[in-house]
C-alpha cells in the first residue's frame, strides 16, 4: 500500500497547504479518503489519474473534508468518465451533491452510487477481492467515521524448485497449492503444502482517524495496523481547546498509536496556530517513536 | 479601479491555474465577481484581505464559477467575520449554500443576505455612495448575467488659488462648490463654478461578461466602458464549438469590444485545449488592438 497526502491541514484557508484529502493506493487502484477544497488541483499537481479512483470515503460533513468533492465529480463528467463511482459518506452528502447537480443542470454521465452512513457501530462497508473497508466510529462535533482498510491475504507463492522434484504435480494443481491446499497423489498419499509453497507477503492494513477527540475505545479496531493516520490538530499545551472542539493533541494521537501497537503513525490536520509542524512530531515521539508528519505531496509506502 | 484576477480558466481542472474568480477594487473595497473552486486559496496567495469583501456577484450556476463560495463563506465564520455579506446570484444558489450550512451544522455568525436574480432584462442591483452595479443579461447554456460596475462622478476639486482671490468665499461654501454649484454673493452677483473648481477625475466603469455566446445586443449597455473582461473560451477555428456550447471566440470578444468602443479588453475563461494563451491575444488584436489576457495574480489598473 501507498498513502499519498493531497492535503492534511485544518479548515483555515492558507495559500500553500490544503485541507484533508488523501489517496490510498492498493495495487493499481486509488481509494480517495476525504475531499477538501482543491483536492482535484492536487490530483493534477501530483499526477494521479482521476480514472483510477472508484471508491470515495468521506469521514464527516465539515467543509474542510468534502467541499472539493462536487468539483471533482463535475470534472469526471467533463473528462468522459464511464466507470461507476461509489461514495461512502454520512447521511446528507447525497442531498448536497444532487441539489448542486440539479441546479447547475449537470447530467452525470457515469453511474454514481451513494452509500450513506449513520451507524454508531463499526461496520463492513466494502469488500472487494483484494481488501475490505470498515468504519471506525469517531467522536467529533458531528457524526464522524474513520476508515480501516485491510488487504486480504494474497495467494501463497509456488516454490518452483520444490514442485519440480515431484513430476506427478502437473500445472492444473497449482491453483489449489497457491490457496494452501496439500497435494494428494492418485494413491491417496499426501505432499504437504508447506513443502511446495512459500508464504505470501503479509497483508497490509491502514487506519484513517480524522477528526476525533482522544478516543481509546477505537484501539481494538485498529490494533496492529501497519499505518495509522491520526489527527493532531493541537499540541498538548492546548489540550483544553482540543477537548472543547473535539480534536486530539499530538501526544494523544501517539498514545493511541502506542496502545494499538501500530507499526507507524502519521499525524495530520494541523491547526494554523503553530509555526512549525515539527512541533507535532517532537511531542508525539516522546510517547511513540515511529512517527512522522503528513505533508502535501508526501507518500508513505508500507 | 483595479481588477485583480484570481482565476480565469474554464472548468477543466489543472494544477497551476484556477477557474473564474476576480476582485474589483474600488477605493478600499473589494467586489468579488464569481468564485470558482480554490478562490480563497488565491485570496491568501495574493494577500487580499477577506474582510474587505462585502458584495459578491455570481454570474451563473456552473461549478467553475461558484464551487469556491461555500468554502469562502465558511472561512469567514472561522476568522470571526461580523460585517454583512451580500450575494447577488441566480435563483438556486441560496438553497445550495443553506443546505450545506444546515448539514454541516454551521452557524453563520455574520449577517448573510442573498439577492436572487432571475430577470432576463438588465437591472440595477446595487447602488452605494460611490458606484452602481447593473446586470448584463448574457446567453449561455444556463441563466447567466454579466455585471456592469460604474463609479459615480467624484466631487469637483477646489481650485484653492482661484478661491483665495475671493475673500467673500468662506469655508462653509466649499461643500456646494465641490458639488458644482456657483457662488452667489450677498448682493446677488454670481461667481461661476468653473472659475473656482477643477473637474473631478473621470468616473470609471468595468464590465464583466462571462460566460456567453457572441451577443452583440449587450453593446449599448457596455458602451465606452474603461475595461471589458470578456470570455474567450475558444479560438475562431473552433467557432462551431463555441456556438454549440454557447461560448465566444477571441475574435468575437474583440468584435464586441470594438463595437462598444471600450477602452481596453481583457480576455479570459480559456479552454484547456490550447497550448498558449497568447494565441487568444494574437487573434483578438487583429480586430481590436487594446487587448491583453487575464492571468492568475495579474492586476489591471484603470
Amino acid at each position: 500500500m501507498k498513502l499519498h497526502i493531497l492535503g492534511c491541514h485544518s479548515a483555515t484557508p492558507r495559500s500553500t497547504v490544503f485541507p484533508s484529502s488523501q489517496l490510498l493506493e492498493i495495487n493499481n487502484e486509488l481509494l480517495l479518503i476525504d475531499a477538501g477544497e482543491g483536492m482535484q488541483i492536487q490530483l493534477r499537481k501530483y499526477k494521479h489519474k482521476f480514472n483510477k479512483i472508484q471508491y470515495i470515503f468521506i469521514s464527516h460533513l465539515h467543509g474542510d473534508h468534502f467541499f472539493g468533492l462536487v468539483g471533482f465529480l463535475s470534472s469526471l463528467r467533463l473528462i468522459g468518465r464511464d466507470k461507476p463511482i461509489h461514495i461512502y459518506a454520512p447521511v446528507g452528502l447525497k442531498a448536497i451533491i444532487e441539489l448542486q447537480f440539479k441546479l447547475t443542470k449537470t447530467d452525470i454521465n457515469y453511474p454514481l452510487f451513494f452509500h450513506e452512513l449513520s451507524s454508531p457501530e463499526s461496520e463492513l462497508i466494502l469488500e472487494t477481492d483484494q481488501y475490505t473497508v470498515k468504519t471506525i466510529p469517531l467522536e467529533h462535533r458531528i457524526y464522524t467515521n474513520g476508515f480501516l482498510i485491510q488487504e486480504k491475504p494474497a495467494l501463497r507463492k509456488l516454490n518452483i524448485d520444490a514442485v519440480k522434484q515431484y513430476p506427478e504435480i502437473e500445472t492444473w494443481a497449482y491453483h489449489n497449492l497457491k490457496r494452501g491446499k496439500d497435494f494428494t497423489r492418485e494413491d491417496g498419499s499426501i505432499i504437504s503444502n508447506e513443502k511446495l509453497t512459500l508464504p505470501p507477503p503479509p497483508a497490509k492494513s491502514y487506519a484513517y482517524c480524522s477528526d476525533t477527540i482522544y478516543k481509546p475505545d477505537i484501539i481494538p479496531l485498529i490494533k496492529d495496523v501497519d499505518l495509522l493516520y491520526h489527527e493532531a490538530t493541537f499540541l498538548e499545551k492546548h489540550k483544553d481547546l482540543a477537548t472543547k472542539t473535539k480534536h486530539s493533541t499530538a501526544k494523544q494521537a501517539a498514545q493511541i498509536a502506542k496502545q494499538a501497537a501500530v507499526n507507524f503513525l502519521v499525524l495530520g490536520h494541523f491547526s494554523s496556530r503553530y509555526t512549525s509542524e515539527y512541533l507535532f512530531v517532537k511531542e508525539a515521539s516522546e510517547v511513540f517513536g515511529e512517527v512522522d508528519i503528513a505533508r502535501e505531496g508526501k507518500t508513505f509506502e508500507f
